[in-house]
């Protein structure tokens, strides 16, 4: 029995870029199914007492991962522009996306989001960035950035990135089969390999 | 033109094992030259402010490296078992390492002083144990101990734990060719390969 794969991700993070982009394509290859959890990693680096990305808080590793990032997009054949701002405040963008998923359309939503951030360098924080990005897809932006705002949407993100830190989640992006924890868009092979094979406990 | 591949690496480092017990196959089924540079990433760390790992440190990320390595090495093929103390003084061990390195012997002592730590567990911080390594490799633990404990060596340790920060390591194992630099046992064929073509520059 297949099992079924989620997919931690937060929009302000670069190695989560590749991995939406890639997701799809790879699990439906393998013919497992996928589940969006837009999450906040930032509560979760408050805990470890980080209130910034290891990347600006760590100089050696931010200059590798810039670095990393821009070899796993080529490799990968997707276009990287290092962002003039990070990380980006990502909450409305997480918002968003958790409308999108109750509608189905949070797949296309979260690569839209990702090319704007990763690619077009455009501040993902603004509401005229992401309402135009609805409008693209053919949805309304202002029903959609209205339900974002309400207390039912703002709760569910908090239970969500609360869902992560109980499943262990510390970075992103990751991916749970059932109990079992990948981390890294280097592991989504072997996280849709996971799922392929029922290994769901 | 293949360059050749450094290969950084830390005793005490888990992810550091796979990498240090595949590296030679990997480098040589592509014709590439290895260079065996243990350091200590202590003293990196501390830089950081952490005087632990932070495997230690961060209990969420501690968890996750002890499920993941587990995965890694039976991908691999490779036994493992989580040491009963971690991590490990791994001191001695560079200082002999530097040792077998100027005798061409660095790879099979990392590999037996890996397997002592990982599979064994055994305290490599033991010059009972790192001797009994020696000797099984027909060499001779009183010349090597003593060498190791020579200022000589000694300098060249530290020269080589700066030489990796000042290359930007912050991890390991790394792998430098040229001036790029790649982290994680999962970059070694992307490493490789890089050498392989020749991408020193």
């Amino acid at each position: 029995m297949v099992a079924t794969l989620a997919f931690w991700y937060e929009f302000a993070s670069t190695y989560s870029y590749p991995a939406a982009l890639r997701l799809e394509q790879v699990a439906a290859a393998a013919g497992v199914e996928i589940e969006w959890h837009p999450f906040l990693l930032g509560p979760i680096l408050a805990r470890q007492g980080w209130n910034d990305s290891p990347f600006n808080l760590f100089p050696a590793k931010g200059s590798y991962m810039w670095r990393d990032i821009e070899r796993v997009c080529a490799r990968e054949g997707l276009p990287f522009r290092r962002p003039s701002a990070f990380p980006r405040n990502s909450l409305l963008a997480a918002r968003a996306a958790l409308v999108a998923a109750e509608e189905n359309w949070c797949g296309e939503f979260s690569r839209a989001v990702y090319r704007a951030n990763f690619v077009a360098d455009r501040d993902i924080a603004d509401p005229k960035v992401i309402g135009a990005i609805i409008d693209e897809l053919g949805r309304s932006s202002a029903a959609v950035l209205a339900r974002a705002a309400t207390p039912a949407i703002k709760d569910r993100l908090r239970a969500q990135t609360d869902e992560a830190m109980a499943r262990g989640v510390f970075g992103a992006p990751s991916f749970t089969v059932g109990n079992e924890l990948f981390w890294g868009n280097d592991r989504l092979e072997q996280a849709v390999e996971w799922a392929k094979e029922g290994r769901a406990a």
